[in-house]
């Protein structure tokens, strides 16, 4: 009972994949390395967008910072050129540079000619801040835990309190890791579209599952061990199509990942870092294709509407995923968070006060 | 039982303003310029940022751009600069021209300096496709118009099917004109925020009320008159605040109405042009003031929390009262739309398959 | 001696276009109406992207704004879809609203689905403010006069005072319109990039040509008329180019305008619109071809290089042609502006206290 | 004979200041750390701007992408917030990572309630690829090295090739670290504006200096080391003042970088990442002050033509600067850069084919 499907809840009418994760995309990955002993609970998680060189096949790409209190980092040139030439890491924000360190000498051990002969490589490192269970001030992630994560990944990877969620608070509750993937079906194909969140916002007050307010009455029930309630988070989505689609078009579709946010509860707080980043398997770049010419296959644009739907609800279900698989964790501090997973018997039965049940 | 508070429904938990709209907030006020005859149904809308000079007391602002497949003029200069020195003007997208040079004679009659010894001045007028109530081909809005929405503004301004509101489509039913507002207390004063929404997209299956999925519902009662289901619409959300913010802080309160639509069900479609555009009262530059420093009064970055819930609560609240208020209309080739109010009565009473009330 | 290549003066090495012109592009046209009696110094240029049907076959398109003290419109669509379905049109700030009303029904005569049946189309008007030497004020563009433009193109079509450039106002001398080409070579063929400038603003002290900074001698000997000398003036720029570009990509190229327009001696002042406009006639969008993909040929980022010299290189040439091509003109309140054409025999003579010649 | 000025070259009309460095601003500090040692050329430059607590005491601040092939960390968060709160360091491309953490515990030590009750901090990091010079592959600097840079600040620091300056190449010649100054009168009070570049990008026949073209003069003077020849570079460049400014102002300074950039011979080359990151020291935010409504000083927009003459002046001085302080410099493969010094005898005294000196 580690996600939302698993009590029958449906978000939208569009088929899942078959994983319903986002490694339903051919060729993607994801890996963890979990730091979880005490007041350390931390991680890295890393996306890997095909299993090939990905320096030399860079996968067209875009990204979208909703609210830029976040630390993100590789944007710049995501957006310049529209490729995204690594994998993706996501960590606690302190671990960002080890991250980024540890990304580019895997990649120079692939690519002897970075750095030497070619110019070198954008590392794209995603971060939300864990420091209420986790002691982030000790910056307990290290190199080697990164090639951990890049060495060890595979298409039926864990969600919840794992890699870079190990830490995670969302809702007021444990948050984390979760996906999910929507099938789109068009004249010209189907195509998977595949969502992974890394959670890390919201007050409990304001969660709601499939529309259904369910935050205050949880509040009630919910012995909340502590008094940091602001929305001091952050939410990473990394987004994996094959859908045939530039690095405008894919932009296009990060933006709605808006809607799935706000659905379950969100208001996009201050002081959470919500950032996206997306790309299309579908569309790859050679580095070393110049002097020719390349074609980005596009779906036409008024037929996006679909896509947009899908990146919406596998989004909603994606962030709910990672809250029903994460297990209630005590770390720094003795701060402990609850589980989702713990309250959906009583949300599924309880009544609300108009006589409804809560779910 | 024209507004969502008629029928008990609360979004949120902040206190709304007095009257409940945009001219809750001092000197705000709103006009329109309403043509409904066959195949004409469309109109103009002004919102006035204040009753004085506008040129020469410009109201620091900002807009976002949601979805970009749209037609609003003045956003460029407002951007740059982080000021609104004209009235905003609502109108139905062909208009946008006459709009604009009727704002320009309006603003140079009160200003004889403009164009003569001191640079020009940026008319900002935003649009939605009325097409499917209104024959738009037919550029029926004459400057005239633009001049009586201009010179006719008041506090208690209507809502629904006027103005520029006339002719919209708002989740397969009647749009137009809503408004909501919100109070929000501070140690250092209480603010107003408020919102005028001028609705036209949205599929009728989508329509989410407070949260309850009665779009599919609704769907099935609702005898469709046009199988024109696809959102090729527009919304634009005009906000309005006394909070002390500078541009890029009203930026991010716009960004937050995001939350709101998507809290209605939108997923912010392909064609429609999600445009939004707001002030601040409390920060006004004067035209002639170079040669001086002048203050722009900022809240604290980490207060802003409080103002996006009230930004999105007002923004789902503004939308489905730009429902409620509008009457079921005809218009062009006996295209009709239903209005909401109509199912209001079955909504509040009839169950879903779970027994519960629909609303 | 109406252009720079007259005095012998090469900016940069790259070959220019057959006419060093923007219609060295296929399929581009440029024409002009123009209003010069006494008063009324002002006027309207229209550029075609290509000579079919514009709304029904897109070209990929991008703009830039690098100084946003402009009312240009429509730059918000070609932002989200990267696309222009219209002519673009050039004119004074107060005309905007007439040329775009105007456009619209232009192509509302040759699309008779637009409004009706298919959605709106996104007119593209672009302006400067020629309120120096034209009465403004007086709205003296008619929509006669828009489809004078738009109807007679060709593409030997004149610079200088005409068409939008008739009253407008170049480092303090008489501006208007001018353009160039450049031709950039790669293993998969041939391309041109051609530019044209509406140019209005600059101070004269600032004028470099080629490098040679004249402006402070100019000034010296040119009899200023007025006081006039804040840079209050806007420079629009368009860019066509058969290059297979992506609307990034063109987005890419429109930044180097920049160095163009700095090579001239702008600082980019404050009050300058700086909008840039660019398109690819090799790639474009049929908008019927829904449930279709299509393919947006690129070409490879690292031989963009050349290209974006070409676009330096022919910005700078373009400016200067629309000075040289330029008359000396008396305007509104006996306003006169000279031309740098009449200081051209003197520059290219006279030496500078360095014993040097200026140009 | 180190600066631009040594030479009698000013550049532009406005007096520079005491230092005619970005230390001319009070408070303003520069630190370098280099390692310069055979096949090791690189280092880490610090810029702070105050000498207070700067997470405490934010200074306003933007950031500004002109071209995005780079990666520099933490523009995301200065673009969202409009602030500063951390020392700025430079360095090469792969020790974004380690300077990152460095900084991260740097600001550690000093506020003990980072990361444990009041959040986390945004470390900024800008960086060039010094690979030409630099065995860049073997991460040489280490976090004892940005220690040092942080620690070791003074107002009296070098330019060229020192700090991040170390290994880069600018127009083919030896380039570095450049600083320049500026001083702005108004009615209001005089204020300071400086800049402070790390350059390596640029083709050496491109280079210009005061407006003449040197570069392919002196190509043929020059022995060039290697065919390296592709701009395959980046330009960082920090502009720092106390003119009273919003977030939304300094964005708009940092865009009249392109104008003295662009005067040097830049055209913006596709590899180049070219970044500019700037604050004003007049305006401050306290970290606490939250409940507190707080003033931001601006200046009036039409005042800031003067300051952006002085932004384009600056950077093009720093510029030329950052390559006459560096010394011919042999690094990585025997690779091997000669210093602009060398040539600027023969440039003063050399005369053109036209018979002009060439400076």
């Amino acid at each position: 009972m580690n996600r939302l499907q698993d009590y029958g809840i449906k978000i939208g009418s569009l088929p899942t994949g078959t994983l319903n994760k986002i490694t339903d995309l051919e060729g993607v990955t994801v890996g963890h390395s979990t730091l979880s002993n005490g007041s350390i609970q931390t991680g890295v998680t890393s996306i890997f967008p095909h299993q090939g060189n990905i320096f030399k096949n860079k996968v067209v790409a875009s990204t979208y910072v909703l609210n830029g209190f976040g630390k993100t980092v590789g944007t710049i040139q995501i957006n310049e050129l529209g490729t995204i030439e690594t994998p993706i890491l996501l960590t606690n924000t302190f671990s960002v540079g080890t991250c980024s360190t540890a990304l580019l000498k895997y990649m120079l051990e692939q690519n002897h000619d970075i750095g030497a002969t070619t110019g070198t490589v954008n590392a794209v490192v995603a971060e939300c801040n864990d420091m209420f269970l986790n002691d982030i001030r000790s910056f307990a992630v290290q190199e080697a835990h990164v090639f951990e994560a890049l060495q060890n990944t595979s298409i039926n990877f864990a969600e919840g309190n794992v890699g870079a969620g190990t830490g995670m608070k969302c809702f007021g509750l444990k948050g984390g890791i979760g996906s999910s993937s929507r099938l789109i079906e068009y004249e010209h194909g189907t195509y998977t579209l595949g969502v992974l969140a890394l959670t890390n916002f919201g007050q409990l007050e304001h969660l709601q599952i499939d529309g259904k307010k369910v935050g205050l009455d949880l509040k009630q029930v919910v012995e909340q061990s502590t008094s940091f309630s602001r929305d001091k988070g952050s939410v990473i989505i990394v987004l994996a199509t094959d859908l045939p689609a530039s690095s405008r078009q894919i932009h296009r579709l990060l933006k709605r990942i808006t809607v799935g946010l706000s659905r379950t509860g969100s208001y996009i707080g201050h002081g959470s870092g919500d950032v996206f980043i997306g790309f299309s398997t579908r569309n790859q770049i050679n580095h070393y294709s110049n002097k020719q010419l390349h074609q980005i296959i596009n779906i036409h644009e008024e037929d996006l509407d679909q896509a947009f739907i899908a990146v919406a609800d596998a989004t909603e279900e994606a962030i709910i995923n990672s809250m029903l698989a994460a297990s209630a964790t005590t770390g720094k501090n003795g701060n402990h968070l609850h589980s989702l997973k713990n309250y959906m018997q009583m949300l599924t039965k309880k009544e609300n006060s108009d006589g409804n049940s809560l779910l």
